[in-house]
C-alpha cells in the first residue's frame, strides 16, 4: 500500500478497474483512485505469453492501494489464434503511426468483451456500476474493441442486462479516461499521480532473460510515450 | 454420438451453442443441429450448487452429436451473492405464472453477458458469428438478461467488437429459438427432434441423494412443461 496515489483504500464508492499491469491500466487505476473510488482491480490471465504482465498487475495494485485485486484465469483455447497466446508471430519494428492502419496479429478475439463482462459481474455483486478501463483510441494498436462506439454499445447492453440496473439501483458507467489521450499525455498524467512505471510491464514478447524486446508494438508505443512526455522510462533507467 | 438429432457432426457451418444441461439448452442444441450447424457446445461452470448440470451437459452434448464440447470454469466469487452459488436460499413452491413478477434470488449477476462473451470469443476463433442460446421470455424466471431487448443490444455490441465482423468476414447472430415458446412447446419440439430429456438436469437444489427437489422454480417449470406437452418426464418415469 506504500507510495499509492489517491486517498485511503477503503474510502469512496466502489469501482472495478481492469488492470493488465501495463502503463495504461496502471494510469487508469491511479485516476480512479484520484477520483475518489475504492478500487477493485481485476486482472484476467488468458494464457498471454507475456505472463510477466500478471505479476506486474499484482505489484501495481498493491502500489496504488487497490482495496482488492482479483486475478481470473480464462482458458486460452477459447481465444484461438492470436499472437498474444502463442499461435502467431508478434509483429516487430513497426512505426507507431502505422499501427492503427490495420488490426494486427496481436488482436485477441472478443478480449475486451470478455474482460468487461467479468468486470460487470463483479461490479454488480459489489453494488456498483462504475467500471474503469485504460483503452485508448489515439495511440492504440487498431483493436475494434477499443473504439468509443464499441464502449457505448457495451454500456447500453449492460444497463439492460443487470438486475440492479433494471431495478434502478445502479447505472453502468464505463470510464475510459485515456480514450482520447496520446501515450505521452498518459505517461505525464500517471507520473503526476505518482505511478511508479518501473512496476509496470508492456512487452508482448520478452527475451529469454525476461527483458522487454523493445521492438513489438507495445514496447514501441511505450518508448514513444516516455519520449513525448520528456521522461525516462524507469524500467530501463533503473530508477523510479 | 448415438441417438443424435440432425445430420453428421462435421457437416455444415460452425455455431457455438450455450449448453447448461437443462431442458431448454438441450432443445436449443437439437434445433441448431436440425438447422444444419456443426455445433460447438459451451458449458460454463461458475460454482452453481447444481453441479450435476455440468455432468448433464456432457451427456447431452455427446447424445446430440456436438462436434466439440468445452467446459469452462469461472471463479464463482465473481458472481457474489446468488442463491445458485450458495449464498442465499433457493425459493421453493412458487407458482410458475408468478415467477416473472419479480427477479428472484436465483439471479446471477451478469450471467448471460459472461456466457455470451465467452461464446463470442470462441465463435470468432472458429470463424463463425452464429451463437445459439436457449433463453426464454415466456415461462422464464424473470431474468433481465433473457429479454429480447437485451439480446438485440448484445448483438449490436458484438458486431462492433470483433475484428472479423468489422472486416466484414462474419456477422454476429444470436439465435434464441425458444425466446417466445412456452415450456410445453419447448418440450414438444425437443421430443420431436429426438432429445432424450432423461439425460438433462433442471433442479437448482437437489436433495442429498442427488434427486431433484421438485419444488424450486426450475423443477416446477419443467413439470409444467411436460404436463403441457402431454408427455411424461423420463427423469422420473425411468424411460426415455
Amino acid at each position: 500500500m506504500e507510495g499509492r496515489a489517491g486517498g485511503a483504500p477503503d474510502a469512496g464508492p466502489a469501482a472495478v478497474v481492469l488492470l493488465s499491469g501495463g502503463v495504461d491500466s496502471a494510469t487508469c487505476l491511479a485516476i480512479a483512485r484520484a477520483r475518489g473510488f475504492r478500487t477493485h482491480a481485476l486482472t484476467v490471465h488468458y494464457g498471454q505469453r507475456h505472463a510477466c504482465e500478471v505479476e506486474a498487475a499484482r505489484r501495481v495494485a498493491a502500489h496504488l492501494g487497490a482495496a482488492a485485486h482479483r486475478t481470473l484465469p480464462v482458458d486460452p483455447g477459447l481465444f484461438g489464434g492470436s499472437a498474444l497466446t502463442g499461435a502467431a508471430a508478434v509483429p516487430k519494428g513497426r512505426d507507431p503511426r502505422a499501427m492503427a492502419a490495420a488490426i494486427p496479429a496481436t488482436y485477441v478475439p472478443a478480449r475486451n468483451t470478455v474482460f468487461l463482462a467479468l468486470a460487470l459481474a463483479w461490479a454488480e455483486s459489489l453494488g456498483t456500476g462504475d467500471i474503469f478501463l485504460g483503452v485508448n483510441a489515439v495511440d492504440y494498436s487498431g483493436y475494434p474493441d477499443c473504439r468509443p462506439e464499441y464502449l457505448d454499445a457495451f454500456e447500453r447492453m449492460a444497463n439492460l442486462a443487470l438486475k440492479a440496473a433494471v431495478e434502478g439501483r445502479l447505472t453502468v458507467r464505463l470510464h475510459a479516461p485515456l480514450l482520447r489521450r496520446t501515450k505521452g499525455e498518459i505517461v505525464r498524467m500517471g507520473a503526476e499521480l505518482g505511478v511508479d512505471y518501473g512496476l509496470t510491464w508492456s512487452c508482448y514478447d520478452p527475451d529469454p532473460g525476461g527483458r522487454p524486446c523493445r521492438e513489438c508494438d507495445s514496447c514501441r508505443l511505450r518508448a514513444q510515450g516516455f519520449a513525448a512526455a520528456g521522461l525516462r522510462d524507469p524500467l530501463f533507467s533503473g530508477g523510479a
